[in-house]
């Protein structure tokens, strides 16, 4: 069993899935934690640790099965099983989400999105319906979604959660600009995309100022 | 002058310079650790901490002065000044991002998109152009832009970065799920979207466990 796992080993875990992947496909079936931080960009320590944090696969002298690490990453994550998400907000941002082919193959796939605006419920197909944000919960007592995603105006995020909330989701990916509350029970991941762009611009300015 | 700033603080400056301006907005002057630290969620301490390592403006038993210390944080991170911006790929991430009105209100412009699909060149207009990705080098020459913002396929990503990098371009904001190779006096930000979304599948079954 996985013990306390850093929040910076967490950032890099899916770093790890994507590496170990990589390998995979390239028929590698051992790697040592040398050769896998030199792909990476970090020490042979910190790999060791790393992996030691989440279960403690290393074999010293022998290098880690990578199918096996991969698989072990992959469940700790979650990753061996399928997730389904409803949008909420259809305007450009929630469209490339739902359009976005690399979720689908790493077992998200996208239910539904919701927006209030007719003509965006307009675009709806039947693979990708866009249904009126009024029929949320009548919605999502058959989608099986458990996951949410804000891609919606500030405003409207916030009570948007309450109601996805109180229809049992427990997994917000949140796209909209605004610090939202939540209970402990639910997770939370933010894409705040003009903090982003902000410290893109303090780089920029530190690497003029050297 | 700032003197050395963590990663984590980094990644906290967009949340104080967001919390500053709604102080701003509902005519603060003058905020203590412990208040900021209540809207924040971080300890009065840490406050205190982040504002001397960019800079020193606390003082003690009087709190800070709220634009006084928003105009020093937009100044260390560059935001008083503009920026321009051209975006690789036209298809939908590219679009929402083009048309995303939070960056144009902080400062940074989108000048042109562009891609190798006729269909999608023919999309630009007057105020946002669509060009061929094959006048990159010709069109960089007149659009002062300082940021270039990869939203292509993983494959077409490090050679666009490299071409935008010939061209003067010194700041990346890459949306391909790849990592990228680049000189030191380059910055990029990277947002995986699949990783993030990875990181939402983990807290989920985290939680699940508790």
């Amino acid at each position: 069993m996985a013990g306390y796992v850093s929040d910076a080993v967490i950032r890099r875990l899916p770093a790890y899935n994507r590496h170990l992947r990589e390998l995979e496909e390239e028929g590698i079936l051992q790697i040592s934690s040398q050769e896998l931080g030199d792909r990476m960009g970090l020490t042979p320590s910190q790999i060791r640790q790393d992996i030691n944090s989440f279960g403690g696969f290393g074999r010293q002298g022998y290098g880690y099965q990578v199918k096996e690490l991969r698989q072990h990453i992959r469940h700790i994550m979650g990753l061996d099983q399928e997730h389904r998400m409803v949008i909420i907000g259809a305007g450009r941002m929630g469209q490339a989400i739902a359009n976005y082919t690399g979720f689908p193959r790493q077992g998200f796939f996208t239910e539904a999105l919701f927006d209030i605006d007719p003509a965006k419920i307009r675009m709806g197909t039947a693979e990708m319906p866009v249904y009126h944000a009024d029929e949320l919960e009548e919605r999502l007592k058959e989608l099986h979604a458990v996951i949410g995603v804000l891609a919606l105006p500030p405003e409207a995020a916030q009570d948007t959660l309450d109601r996805l909330y109180r229809s049992g989701i427990r997994a917000i990916w949140n796209f909209s600009p605004v610090d939202l509350h939540y209970p402990p029970d639910m997770a939370v991941v933010n894409v705040h995309l003009s903090d982003l762009l902000q410290i893109l611009s303090y780089q920029m300015k530190r690497q003029q100022e050297e």
